[in-house]
């Protein structure tokens, strides 16, 4: 090894990982190491540079809490949650979209129809579609899990006071496999951009708008989960939303609530408005 | 920004940071987006992978002080560092090699021949040379400041109740270029292997040894700095040094000490054994 150089030093350092010859975690780390490399090759990376992303991820860590994780949120500006979402969607699923940061995996059981808005500002809005798998049969007693920001773009989780399991809730589709619920429809918000990653944004002149969303998580006996997001059309940063989170067909429309169409749901509240979004699940694997 | 897929969001992510057409920041950082999602797609890597890798992250972030940066030893144990040094010697000058975290910006300058060796048990020996540009002529007044590990392998500053300014030294070379002092040859030691780099270590079967070495930073007026490190001929782990410093150039032998070689450097003490290493500078920028 005392003869390596910058050219042979990529294949003596994965040489010097005795990880399993054809396992996943060597394929993976052979090639981190690769791209690595190849970077700081590619780049003519300096001492600097290199102390400065180095500070830079050292950074990260220390702004982050469990609350509070900057290297998602690093993730999350350069694409990479977008991309791995992506990567993962199977064939005729619904498209993945980010978790983000405020799942809470003990939200409330609420039966169809009820109301998480309760007495919230903003347009009220009748949610509602089928879930279905890709064969398009309904698929009954799959479980709708959504979260979401208030009229004003905050989450209650964010706020002191509040009750963090508000605007949360967890339904089973029905017979058909119907959810159906209304709900305040949420506002734009913007990611943390107080800690290193705000920094990177502001150093690149970008905004930390992200557009406003719905988040779900269904599942289903034997089918592959998704975790997504709705969004809405004319919507503000549906075409610069700062995460990448937006797909086209995760778009939805907002209507006016016509009663007539869905004079079958029974709702606990009237709303302002309707969205319909049907999602597909994959089979399991 | 809707029709984006895993092809197209690394060209919108690129083009999502409005930093200035042709400056350097928009070099690194579009080589950095291009890698990390070439990266992702050639393993088409999964969501618990990808948030193995963040976790790694959050926990390198929350067992680093400043006084341990765990994304410098992960740097070093990919050979990250090794690379950066090497791509940045400059030609005919002495090799670059790791700074590692113990290095001190303001340790005392001492006489040329002075003993750092004190009591410390081991084998005491004459370190000299001349430092030189590349035109191989001597340097008068150029700074030799090194420092090093004890005879058991451990740094002063590493030991609760030491000097921290032990093993160290900066010394100016005399109209000849020379530099010459007495002191304990230093043995190997472990890198930090108690945390998620130790993780990383133990899961591809490494060990985290170091070959024993002698540290030196070396500026001259004029010159570009190098920082560096001397190795030892026939020592353990001079063929698979856990942060891969070791290049054939820095390598040393040690001879038994012979006064007559060296009549002409007044030392402090007499030493068991002489390493004698020159030193290159090229012209600074």
């Amino acid at each position: 090894m005392r003869d390596i150089n910058q050219f042979t030093i990529t294949e003596a350092v994965k040489a010097s990982f005795k990880a399993e010859e054809g396992s996943r975690f060597r394929f993976l780390l052979d090639n981190l190491i690769q791209h690595l490399h190849d970077y700081t090759r590619e780049t003519n990376l300096t001492h600097e540079e290199w102390m400065r992303v180095l500070t830079f991820l050292y950074d990260c860590g220390k702004i982050s809490t469990p609350d509070r994780h900057e290297f998602i949120l690093l993730s999350d500006v350069l694409g990479w949650s977008a991309l791995v979402d992506m990567i993962n969607t199977r064939g005729g699923a619904t498209e993945n979209s980010n978790l983000g940061p405020f799942y809470l995996d003990d939200a409330p059981r609420k039966p169809l129809g009820a109301d998480l808005a309760g007495s919230r500002e903003g347009v009220t809005v009748l949610c509602h579609g089928v879930v279905r798998d890709t064969l398009k049969h309904p698929i009954a007693g799959a479980i709708v899990d959504t979260w979401q920001a208030d009229g004003s773009g905050t989450y209650p989780i964010q706020e002191a006071g509040q009750d963090k399991y508000d605007l949360r809730g967890v339904f089973e589709t029905d017979a058909e496999g119907r959810y159906y619920y209304t709900t305040v429809l949420p506002k734009p918000y913007t990611v943390p951009y107080d800690g290193p990653v705000g920094e990177l944004l502001r150093a690149g002149s970008r905004h930390a708008w992200r557009a406003a969303h719905l988040h779900y998580m269904i599942r289903a006996e034997r089918m592959r989960s998704i975790v997504t997001e709705v969004f809405f059309e004319n919507t503000e940063y549906i075409d610069n939303d700062a995460v990448f989170g937006v797909r086209k067909s995760l778009i939805a429309r907002i209507e006016p609530y016509k009663p007539d169409l869905v004079a079958d749901l029974p709702l606990e509240r009237r709303p302002d408005a309707m969205i319909k979004f049907d999602f597909t699940l994959a089979p399991g694997d």
